[in-house]
């Protein structure tokens, strides 16, 4: 009994131990993920090295367009685009240049109507952006409702007081008394339409399966910047903002698929007259290009 | 002595008890971000809605140009583009979009030299791009020399092979024999330009001191898609491509600073004679727009 008693503490020790190992391996890998977690919540906009790791592991599809399964089963056809002497070429990039470049972000819309057609071209235009396997992930709700684009107002700007008074530190608070733009929309009432462009962040195939859509934010993002240059070839004005923290609720309220999540809203018009903008400037090429 | 170790046992466990306490809880914390991080490891590709809050915490900068702190310093101008007549925009609408839609990615690419100067100018029209708070946080690496491509080249193809032998599960292994355009990658050596676009995922101020990027890939992707834009209203091809696992190797290949992720890898150049492309379709308008 005495020696019994005697050992126990040895048993219960070493089941202690045993028992602490149990734990030790989880700690050790939970704690190190929630690390790379955690810097993730804390600079959400940082991209990690770990991405090209999980990419790999999963997806192998790096090109963004055409390397989808059925490609195999898919005619290869001959490909000919117009081509252009060197004087056209130069002109024509010099010419879209000065066009692009013209653009800027416009917060001043004018409630002036546009005609549908041309809406519907400059999204038959984004629609041409490669996407990963060719799975077209996009969906572009135009707004024109007065209705709808004023509960699009009272969502965003209920959701920003939110974020005002609850959300923020002080830092931003000041900033943010200093962006008033930032904070109440009335461009959400005043333009002819909104532009609500959602990613589709997986497919459903025929079987009712999920269908992966590769790189989906990359590709709508794409489609998103030609989307742009649709706009300023026909002269109208948008600002490309993306609404932290009302994808659900204007998901909800467009009635819009659970495997859609909103990437940003463009109000589109033509600017108001007397619109102004902040006089920016942009970095001259040598200053984004390196030359190899 | 006989009551003492009597008691040990109890001690013991007590001790033991306050251990399995002491990593219960890391624990239970670890695994449900590991379940988060497993899924997203596992879907890379599909956002958390997670994303929006921990956006919100950070930043709340949801304009994608303009609201740079120095905004409030900065004198604001009139601003009027071009404006056309109703039937104008339509006729630009529609020219613009039947030029878009001509768009391909191509793999197989002309070594026929192309002008710098257009190459510049696609460049330039891609950095009149919105960016996060203004910041322009992309740089455009432009390679003609012909060793460098080679190396690029190498890096690429060892790192798929890589991919290929030790990575891959049976169906990417069945995918790969099928995608051998995938695997190779001979336009890496043939074209005139390769273009490789990092997203800067901070910059560096006077002082020093990081400064925030927010939404640099948003921003990048859709600098690449005006840039894809240029490239065809001059009438180059390319192929839009993420090169998973290479970033690393091609930024200190390619001499680019700790800042500098790379994001794609667009060769660059005439179609090659005889070049092909699956006979894709894309979806018609009504699939990609609703109207509201």
């Amino acid at each position: 009994m005495v020696l019994l008693s005697a050992l126990t503490p040895v048993l219960v020790a070493v089941l202690c131990v045993v028992i602490g190992l149990l734990f030790v391996r989880p700690k050790s890998k939970g704690s190190e993920v929630k690390t790379r977690e955690k810097s993730k919540a804390f600079r959400p906009w940082v991209d990690q090295d770990l991405q090209d790791d999980t990419h790999i592991t999963e997806s192998h599809d790096d090109d963004l367009e055409d390397h989808n399964e059925e490609e195999e089963d898919l005619a290869h056809v001959p490909y000919s685009p117009p081509r252009y002497n060197e004087e056209a070429m130069l002109k024509k990039s010099q010419d879209f240049y000065s066009i692009m470049d013209q653009r800027r972000s416009v917060r001043f819309i004018s409630p002036e109507p546009v005609p549908r057609e041309v809406i519907d071209n400059v999204i038959r235009t984004a629609g041409t952006a490669p996407s990963g396997a060719h799975t077209e992930p996009w969906t572009f709700v135009v707004v024109s409702d007065a209705e709808t684009k004023h509960q699009i107002r009272l969502i965003v700007e209920e959701e920003e007081e939110v974020n005002y008074r609850q959300r923020m530190g002080d830092k931003w608070v000041n900033d943010l008394a200093r962006l008033k733009t930032n904070w109440i929309k009335e461009y959400l009432d005043v333009a002819p339409y909104l532009l609500l462009i959602f990613k589709q962040t997986y497919g459903i195939l025929p079987n009712g399966k999920k269908k992966t859509h590769y790189y989906n934010e990359i590709s709508v993002c794409i489609s998103c910047g030609i989307l742009l240059a649709a706009l300023q070839n026909v002269g109208l004005v948008t600002v490309t903002s993306t609404l932290l923290n009302c994808g659900p609720q204007l998901r909800l309220l467009l009635k819009r698929p659970a495997n859609e999540k909103l990437l940003m809203l463009l109000p589109v018009g033509y600017p108001a007259s007397g619109a102004t903008v902040p006089d920016l400037k942009r970095k001259p090429l040598n200053d984004i290009r390196v030359h190899i």
